[in-house]
């Protein structure tokens, strides 16, 4: 794997047909859409793929058909985050066996550590660890930060690798790439599309954007077009990426929007299935109208 | 099982000898510890019981074994909560196999549903829920508390028996309480010891109680007195829990002193190993000193 | 003033005729309704009395007044939290000027201070403060609990007497109670009312409870009864205050319900407008037929 | 005032000498070395100038001041935000007396008002306000966020012509720019200056940047740089102010490092007094000594 990793590597969501079977076929498309989409690496069972609602059979299954599907043509990276040390060990041999290059994780998410007892929790899993780690900071789920001084700690823990950051703040996470200036290795992802460009405009690696599962195309062209500082093609694509975070991620009620909205828009492309695992559902019929009518908005085709 | 629940129903610490191993000798001379103490219940895999840190093999020893010391002599519940609807089904079997009486169940707690949400998954569960259950509400570690009317609805799920508040908000498991005093059925336990004796002294029916593993007798002897409106002794036993509270529970710092504590004079006692899976760590040389010192302090064999 | 106080000091709700206009005659019936009711004390301009949203002349008028209109039948408190030092003891010089018997105080509440910060606040503020200090845990509108080290270490501080607490968590307030149990002069007040008979058996001082502003007689019988522990007494009057509780305050959205089912129930009672200071307004009609009839169901003029 | 406003518009600190008096000569020196460095406008009584734990006699005399010491070289804006509906009008009526250009103003933020009830408060404000108003979005110490649907509809009413954002949510704010982009008029400024740049190169208006009290050179340049494209000129300021932000901001503990850095740096850097207004306190001889280092290091005459 190239260090540090860079470009779009969608957090891709899970198709499933019910609470215990995987979507092969919607999973094999989806697989195909984005890589044929031009991204640069896959990220598996993150928030965006609903890891923590998934049983254990279901996380392994989509471990080895995902690596098997993707056969090498690009890296994956697999997330292992749990509550529990050894099932995120467990989770991470599985990845290894299947042939995945990295793996992801998030603090353990019901007992909250302080910093150094999550710092301890780095250092003695990474004792084990099978593969690569990126760090993935998800603090509206987790309920902990990576604190700035824990992340300059971890980064010499052998291979802890790099990290994503999907806390929206930026000004957190410039301070954390200025505290790791000499570390050029080092991998520095974001996960909020909406400022993905900022991010790499001015030295950021790229962008771990759940929209690329949809337009793996337009958020790869917005990431070359920041690399290249080419700020027309970035305000012509930014205004796209602008109106899906305004309308697909915004029907309906509560946290989960975002996750509805981009398994029914999928759905509605026809690429997969929009069961999602509880406690959450798809939308109904109104919803369901109304990312259709987003889409259309969107012209969605040209997209593709 | 009894309609309510009354009475002491320790959350039981899982003894470990490792991240992997049950102190399967500690668990016994526990168990026998707590019942010899005249316990009302016992609550296994609940926060006091580290359970979101252990490995589902763990999970599954730990309700085997536990069934079996036990072996009927008093109520087993089970802690099934899990962030996979999955998952928290597969325990149930498990417990509902081994003999246990009933299950206990938090929000899933990775993505924070809404209380529609929180409804609809409740409904879900309960139809292939093989054992009676109980609500677990702990906002502090789940980030979502069941409001008012959600209980209130779920109370009229079948299967839903009773709530276990965890929350130390007292007025608003009034709250819940008065909204139910239809229902004399339904069992209402409360979590923090400090104020157990108030909760039962006006009609609530228990408490689950973490010292209790320590000095079960002192919890179940301020329970039989708040039963009896026995000012005098309540007076006595009140200060020596509140004593415990502001000793064994606030040595070192992160809110994982509580845990840490408990289970450090369960080690002093001779009892169990002191061992805590990951993220926590057991207390070191300087922080067990000072547990030795606070349980001298409190003539700890006394009330033994 | 007796140490400790002890008994119903109700928070008195700020009737106003608009933004900028105190209802006299409204303010006049309400006092003369809480005395005739019985209760033990008075406080004005705490959260119940929209201090942060009247203008400091409006406040200065609502010392004045309410001083003049009680004439020294009862104890007056007055709030004087602000997010300016200076602008506190202001207020407190007004209150003492007044003939207020003690002042009542949060922590500053827009930039929140670290535990030190807030001890040493303290500290500076008492070495110029006219009046006797309850200090005034409020964290839900200031983002700020006093921890319990902070309380011991304030409680030593000359002319802090005692303690409010509105933070519903009676775990946190029995532990300071619990650390302050030498200093038996030191009073103990409870905000919610919903627990405030748990907390005054097993030996709290007594409650402010908002509830005594409609229907002071049941409030103080309720405190009689807690502190005989007459338990049928207890049962009977804990059921209205649930009902209270549970139907006047959860009329509307928002955390202002509260708030505005109060001041609508004073109106309907002909006892004061309900005009709110914003960023409030009083309910329309449709909420106010609620109201209405929330308060038939009471039976409320028995309860006068 | 042009429309969008553009640039850095330093918010300014308070020089005081004591908790009643402000340090004149401070505010002087202060004022002539922003205006020398060629700052776009100033806006005092924010956040940064402590304008919470001022008395309003010294908000009135810091607006008097500042007005005449500026004497229209540049636009003043002036924090107004109050948790008093009134008092927020009265301070606009001295701003506009004194020749302020413009307001600037947060949610009420003791009480936390719902979204309904905050965009009538702005409504109801706006009908008696003198000056042009920029919403002020700081959810941090408000505890409110001002949700982009109701940003959108706070922007249609009269005199609301922009919004400043300290939330470091730049999801957030880009969402609420998108929601806006018909109105090429209304003004975007963001708070945080480590990611001001980025935020100018796609089109945001300027930075609210603390920094600039120290240093207004280094922020214009930084802005200029970035409305040029000025990669490599970027590139090394931006090392300067991530430099600054992760040094002279974080000595101390609390929230209030960052403010203490920064008047402690202006009072070693010989431009005003470091007086903190309650409940914070200035720094002490071992911080000084750490923040003069950090200085050294920076070698910030450099950047004067």
């Amino acid at each position: 794997m190239n260090k540090p990793l860079k470009g779009i590597i969608p957090p891709l969501i899970t198709p499933l047909l019910d609470n215990e079977t995987i979507d092969n076929k919607g999973l094999e498309r989806l697989l195909e859409h984005i890589i044929k989409g031009g991204v640069h690496g896959i990220f598996i069972l993150g928030t965006t793929g609903e890891f923590a609602s998934l049983s254990y059979k279901l996380r392994r299954e989509m471990i080895n058909y995902t690596c098997k599907i993707v056969n090498r043509r690009l890296p994956v990276m697999v997330g292992i985050s749990d509550s529990s040390f050894t099932e995120s060990l467990n989770l991470a041999r599985v990845a290894a066996e299947c042939g995945a290059e990295a793996v992801v994780l998030t603090p353990p998410y019901y007992y909250a550590p302080g910093q150094p007892e999550l710092l301890e929790y780095l250092k003695r899993i990474m004792k084990q660890m099978p593969l690569p780690l990126y760090i993935y900071n998800m603090p509206v789920h987790t309920k902990v930060v990576f604190e700035p001084a824990t992340v300059r700690d971890a980064s010499t823990i052998p291979g802890i690798i790099g990290m994503k950051d999907s806390s929206s703040n930026l000004a957190y996470f410039k301070q954390i790439q200025y505290a790791l200036r000499d570390r050029p290795d080092f991998t520095f992802l974001v996960g909020p599309e909406e400022f993905m460009s900022e991010f790499v405009l001015t030295g950021g690696h790229g962008g771990v954007n759940g929209g690329a599962n949809m337009f793996p195309k337009l958020y790869v062209q917005l990431y070359n077009a920041s690399v290249a500082r080419d700020f027309d093609t970035i305000g012509k694509l930014q205004q796209k990426v602008m109106q899906i975070s305004t309308t697909i991620y915004k029907v309906g009620h509560h946290g989960s929007s975002y996750l509805k909205g981009l398994k029914c828009s999928l759905s509605v492309m026809g690429i997969c299935d929009d069961f999602m695992a509880e406690p959450f559902h798809r939308f109904k019929e109104p919803e369901r109208e109304k990312i259709i009518q987003y889409l259309d908005e969107l012209n969605y085709r040209e997209l593709l």
